[in-house]
């Protein structure tokens, strides 16, 4: 087991790392206050993964209440959060509960947020089965859930007190939920680490057939990276924009075709493409660079190229809508070179709208 | 004008009280971000205030954003707290928007709330316009909404960048809900300073004919008190629950009648009663000084008996049920002298009884 502590003063927590800690119950009871836990999970993860952790809890002595929610991005709605609360509420939950989230990206944002305002805060746990949570939204303490008229509009920034990453659950995942985590994986290298981007040229074959000392090895780095940035700067004023390389490029093709058509790691493949070409066309990157990010990128299996979205100026207008564009400038993260990212705002839409184009179907 | 500062570290804000300070925009302009501000009100309080403040802000140059609530308790839910967040996405409030709470308890809890998690986290400043919220909730932090299954089950500790409480506004407040306010005003006197049980017994007659002199100088005290518990126990561990005296019996009597029937002040004087007749009988009280408690609540035209319930065991069955009761244990706040206040769970279920017959009708 790899043991990772992210820093954050007296929010600091510990990400364990490894194969089969799901039913390691003796890692989860240091950090409870009481022996009572809830666990929310979905009807996708909860069938495969519920019953092997209940069972060790309660071999341990902890009291578990279940919690099983609708699987899905389209289910991260007010709604959904409030079958949380009903469910700690009909258990009677005291503020002593700490509740566990045993799923993806969309359980754990629900429970972090539920557990943010559940009688005004309560602890909670993170147990993410997807390579994206577990290299992406296990750190960073960001919790929310989508309104109508915005993604991720009602949320909080609420840190774990435990992160279990068990890469035994990644041998479930469906591969192109696994390609979709790669994407985060390349982009944390792209951003900060040039050794790591030679990493994963020499073992993608060997992350994509799960290989458990290789994913293990892949989970702490990126966890590292995200710390690093994050501890920086906890509540995204600045350098921790550098992690949405790709993603307000991505974010036009997201909304371009609809929420769903890409996943999400899909769109931020196409969308660093074009953040690296844009680089390129600013002087910052060669030629050769863009195309050593295109091949790492397809031998993810991911796309790198975007869908035409009826002309480079949709792109621009979808973008204009991201609420990472403040003001109605467009600030990007671009790449100064192959493992360090930056922030600007001196790209010409002109310029723009060429590398968009250079990089669409 | 009188300012306070509540001292919360990196969170720490000024209370400015006086007469007319809702319309001087030059108090609340230094602590925007950016010229840019949604008001938050319902509709008892907007017709009254709405305009006034809304004109002094865009005299001085900020884009006002108006949010109008319906009014009540019974409203302090989530699709009521969905029409803020609705309101702040269509007019494309930016993180660097500033929400202001302008009314009473409700608005104010529901506004912190959406403040807490609107983009995860906006800053908010509280204007106060009932003496129950400037001497009570405009200190603490606290904000929440209710559950069908639990009151303020569903909130967050989130602190406002200042709080304007204007003493003018509470000439139009409806007279029962002024002594409803003066309830919390007599419990600050009774759990920290005896010199203002003094100065409460000298001043009722004025603070009732809402004297703007004399308010101004209550709300300023009430706060210091709040305040300083507040700060010594943000979170509420310990400390704090002093501020809950008279609450867990008052709980008994607004579950018991039922929401709404009788005022939250209202229920906390019978409930306050009842506290100091229980800490007589432990022995720290004398019969004089339960009998001064009771002559001083008498005089703010707030009720001393509570109502019957079905005898003093439904109260205990309901006093059970209030979360401040954990683990089933009675805790319960007394006053060791006026004056001072402590957390027991010495009395015997004999005691509770006997002190709650002695004060029912």
């Amino acid at each position: 087991m790899r043991t990772l502590d992210v820093a954050l003063g007296d929010r600091a927590y510990p990400i364990h790392i490894g194969s089969g800690l799901l039913t390691q119950a003796e890692l989860i009871k240091p950090y409870l206050k009481r022996p009572r836990v809830a666990i929310v999970t979905n009807d996708v993860v909860g069938p495969l993964y519920l019953a092997p952790l209940t069972a060790s809890l309660e071999a341990a002595g902890v009291k578990v209440t279940p919690i099983v929610l609708p699987d899905g991005e389209a289910n991260k709605n007010w709604e959904t959060l409030n079958l949380i609360f009903t469910g700690l509420l009909e258990a009677r939950a005291e503020r002593s509960i700490t509740m566990i989230a045993l799923g993806g990206g969309v359980v754990g944002d629900m429970t972090g947020f539920a557990a943010a305002c559940y009688q005004r805060g309560v602890p909670f746990i993170q147990i993410p089965t997807t390579l994206l949570s577990q290299v992406d939204s296990s750190v960073g303490g960001k919790t929310a859930i989508n309104h109508p008229l915005g993604k991720n509009m009602i949320g909080a920034f609420y840190q774990p007190k435990l992160v279990l990453a068990d890469v035994g659950s990644l041998k479930t995942l469906p591969i192109a939920e696994l390609r979709a985590g790669l994407a985060e994986v390349i982009k944390h290298a792209l951003i900060r680490d040039a050794s790591r981007v030679e990493w994963l040229e020499q073992n993608m074959d060997g992350l994509l057939a799960c290989d458990q000392t290789l994913m293990a090895e892949a989970v702490e780095w990126n966890c590292r990276i995200k710390a690093t940035v994050v501890a920086a700067d906890e509540t995204e004023q600045g350098e921790r924009a550098h992690l949405n390389l790709g993603h307000t490029f991505g974010h036009a093709i997201e909304t371009g075709m609809g929420y769903g058509e890409w996943l999400h790691g899909e769109a931020v493949a196409a969308g660093t493409v074009m953040a690296a070409e844009l680089s390129a066309r600013m002087g910052y990157l060669s030629a050769a660079d863009v195309q050593r990010v295109v091949r790492l990128l397809d031998k993810a299996g991911l796309p790198t190229k975007g869908p035409s979205l009826g002309g480079a100026a949709r792109y621009i207008e979808y973008m204009r809508h991201d609420k990472k564009v403040a003001d109605g400038a467009l600030r990007l993260i671009l790449l100064k070179k192959i493992g360090e990212a930056f922030i600007s705002d001196a790209a010409s839409i002109a310029q723009i709208e060429g590398a968009i184009e250079a990089c669409c179907k």
